[in-house]
């Protein structure tokens, strides 16, 4: 939840909200036009869900489509929290797997030397930068490994913040993540990473300017101007990636992009 | 650290310290006499360890004592690592359990349901409270199955916030805990917590009244005024427990406590 976002506000120190985030499934034949459901997907039912769940990334692996949602609620803060599903019909809600405030979680959509791998972007207080971490896994459950992968870069356009979009791709020159970023402005948009196939904990090369950011009307002004906010792809196979973001947090948008050209950018 | 701590200073918004916490081996025949070794034991030397590693908590499991330290670093924050020993003479340095900021970690001494658990204190920012948590592992090294335990309590000895102590003592009863908390004053006491010995998040009982609190002058003066915080504990097997706590971040005390005294406390 955004305590800025005009859903919320407080009395008394109270935060009431006047609607509550769910997930609802959008489908589509060409991944163009979409027929939203009449009904909610996912909705809150556990304690850490009580004010909502949002910012899903979806991950193929091993035959489950696994979805990591952010969770809210006044109690327990900001935790990640993971379910899968085989039809998007009925899911299996798993848990809590980051405790929190932990969000921005993506997994790898195969396993490097036998663990199943993650980005996640945990909270600092006093000392630290609000940060992308990776972890690693036995059994997409229980994490560790924990190693720091990039912070914000003072004076470039990922200067206050970083956190990771959708799922990253496999490309033969290394794993390829496009990851959201804000400035001091609260300025947000999206550029790239590239990290060690075998290693992914290796940084090879990070975007120097933005890949995504906004640019049309829609994208420049409205609830969060200038937001950008990218949680899905759907690799098309063919060098051509679909990405799907949040614009000004008001509309969901659709972008392609070309692997090679962002890997050229990167040179 | 701790940012009030005299040790550190800042200057233009940079925090320089005087001094690196580091842990030092301090043996004793009778729990009493202490020797305190001449020449620092377990140092920092990893990239989240640069301010320093404190706070230790040990357990021994499986012909190991594992020692759990917060590290702290400008980087990264506060995060848990965990190291294991045989002899307290080498050690094998295990990297980070918790990410940032994650602190107040207490390994329970052996496996239920097959699996190793340990109390964890996250951190939140907007919304929550400092809680403790507990969580399960195959390994010691992934956790994971994140329950919310306990939080701070209105108007209670531990109204602000609350974190584990040592390990669990196993009683018939159910795993006592000795949790330390703090209320809006600073003042920082210890407590019992009754859990559940097969269901551990499960809370039977909590003290309304703190059991270890300030009394003596130099715990209720010093650098940090009526703080006491005890990480340490060895039960004697009949029934007492020596309890070591820091008081007034100055000094190292030890305390005795009569474990049905405590749980008779709880009734």
């Amino acid at each position: 939840m955004n305590l800025f976002d005009p859903r919320a506000f407080s009395h008394k120190g109270v935060v009431y909200l006047t609607s509550i985030s769910h997930l609802r499934l959008a489908t589509s034949d060409d991944g163009r036009h979409f027929t939203v459901a009449a009904t909610p997907t996912l909705v809150p039912s556990e304690p850490h869900e009580t004010y909502g769940i949002e910012d899903p990334r979806i991950t193929f692996i091993d035959g489950f489509y696994y979805v990591n949602y952010s969770a809210i609620s006044a109690q327990m803060g900001v935790v990640t929290c993971l379910a899968r599903t085989r039809d998007f019909a009925s899911f299996e809600k798993l848990g809590i797997i980051f405790a929190p405030d932990n969000k921005d979680v993506a997994l790898f959509p195969e396993r490097i030397d036998g663990r199943y791998w993650c980005f996640h972007r945990p909270s600092v207080k006093q000392l630290g930068s609000v940060a992308m971490w990776i972890a690693s896994s036995d059994n997409l459950l229980d994490w560790g490994r924990h190693r720091f992968l990039i912070g914000p870069r003072k004076g470039l356009w990922d200067s206050e913040r970083v956190g990771c979009g959708a799922q990253p791709i496999k490309t033969p020159q290394g794993w390829l993540q496009l990851y959201h970023a804000s400035d001091e402005k609260v300025r947000y948009c999206s550029g790239a990473l590239l990290l060690d196939l075998k290693e992914p904990w290796k940084v090879l090369a990070r975007s120097k300017e933005p890949i995504l950011f906004a640019e049309a009307p829609y994208e420049k002004e409205g609830m969060m101007p200038n937001v950008i906010f990218h949680n899905g792809l759907v690799d098309r196979g063919n060098g051509q990636i679909d990405l799907y973001y949040g614009a000004a947090d008001e509309l969901t948008c659709g972008a392609t992009m070309d692997v090679q050209a962002v890997l050229n950018s990167l040179v």
